[in-house]
């Protein structure tokens, strides 16, 4: 099977697992409550975060029961920071993946109500799990949290907001990169890891792949929205310049963003040739990610 | 010990547990995010949520070590919730417990991130503790997620919302009522009461207890935002018919709403009688949250 097509499986597959929450609306209000949920859950992500996480936990020999929740629950949290970034107090943009935004569509207190709801369900749906599958699952949610909080991906998001229009230098550059981004794929890659059993060695490993893979991943984004268009992106390009926002192309220039996701695709194909199984997809995973073009 | 005297005690304790989180900042962003959380943390609330979390644990046997984490977990979430609430989207209050809300002092951006990151830390908090403790936290970390999330305090708040200028009926009044208050009072006593191991017969009593207690606050509440005044409450009064929320004065007049307050309290000690051990706060606890004067 071609990469593309292993991928848009993977994906649907990823999209069936979300329809089947929050279809049990007890009165009106939890269904317009869900309603808000699943319009930016359903709408049309990469489902990048959770195909990591199952990737990685299968090839370990996590079964696919053991692992899709947790998938689930880290697209839920990725989704829930979307709808809340969205915000008119926040970026305020009215489109995201070529739809209207949360807001937009439900208004700003709905839309808020419904990342919280998005944030707090993704627990519940771990936490439930975790007592039918035991503390493998416990030390992933941990992991996830981490990933997702005030020293992870809640921090980035503050960094980055404070560090507008300021001169951020490389450390500054680095912090939001390493927290807004790579925070939440390096721990798609590690709770894999823990629901699998791994070792702390190739947990480790797994924290460096995810590591290169976020920032590599970061710099293609910030490429894309100087050199995409808008039709290809599903949202508007130049967004970073006119926000003033600290990149790694604002800070280093284009070519040398493009060489250095370059050098982090390599040397994260490095870590994934120490591990043994059918790493195919996974490389080429990686390869997409980097290489994309929206 | 008078009843006062051990219910500030206790509220002073859990103030200390309070600040010994979020104090360790890796950056000035992280510094500024801590302050906004820690902000409004700390902001003087009664502590209801974790005292009774911490007296119904140690009622059952369950040890302060145990049952610490949890207790501030709980009030984490209750304060990012009055965070989000307070938002210009939301109830567009400018003042809490007295003080100017978060988003007055921090910004919209800033005090949506903190609600993010308090709810966030909660579960980081409760899934790292869950690692040491074991499977009766994770049982908690699930009750209390399933009280906080889109069929328990969120679901009570959108049902607030989108009930406000409606003509609402007896059961939304209900749902609105189980939901955005007594959800997250009860889910203070089933959690200590799994923390503790107690059998699924007392965590049913302890879940009907809540039900009763949440119900009779709530009502309180509705009725102090009717008799009493903006220097005692610490918040302006008269905001419910202010913005013509659907409450049990609002519903059933003012004496009956008297009257059902003195019956759930008269039910709920009936239940807390059943119990074996020195009762004694317990009851005087509920006792104040159903005669308090804010």
């Amino acid at each position: 099977m071609s990469f593309s097509k292993g991928l848009h499986n993977r994906a649907l597959k990823v999209d069936d697992y979300l329809k089947s929450y929050l279809n049990n609306h007890k009165n009106e209000f939890e269904e317009k409550l869900h309603e808000a949920m699943t319009y930016s859950l359903l709408s049309g992500g990469k489902r990048i975060r959770p195909i990591l996480l199952m990737e990685v936990g299968s090839l370990f020999g996590a079964s696919e029961e053991e692992l899709k929740d947790y998938a689930c629950a880290i697209e839920m949290i990725h989704t829930y920071s979307l709808i809340h970034d969205d915000l008119p107090a926040m970026d305020d943009d009215d489109l995201r993946r070529g739809n209207p935004t949360n807001h937009i569509v439900y208004g700003e207190a709905m839309a808020i109500l419904a990342g919280d709801g998005l944030l707090n369900y993704a627990f519940e749906l771990m936490s439930e799990k975790a007592i039918d599958f035991g503390m493998n699952h416990v030390k992933a949610m941990h992991e996830i949290s981490k990933a997702s909080g005030h020293q992870g991906m809640i921090g980035g998001q503050v960094a980055d907001i404070l560090s507008e229009d300021a001169h951020g230098d490389a450390s500054v550059l680095r912090y939001i990169q390493e927290k807004k981004t790579s925070a939440l794929l390096t721990c798609a890659l590690t709770a894999g890891g823990y629901i699998a059993s791994c070792s702390e060695e190739i947990i480790s490993d797994l924290r460096t792949l995810g590591l290169k893979v976020g920032l590599a991943f970061q710099i293609k984004d910030d490429i894309l929205d100087i050199e995409s268009d808008e039709d290809t992106l599903g949202k508007p390009i130049g967004s970073d310049e006119k926000n003033s926002k600290l990149t790694y192309p604002s800070l280093y220039g284009l070519e040398a963003a493009k060489l250095k996701v370059e050098s982090l695709t390599s040397e994260a194909h490095q870590i994934i040739d120490g591990f043994n199984g059918d790493v195919t997809f996974l490389k080429s995973l990686v390869d997409y990610l980097c290489h994309r073009d929206k």
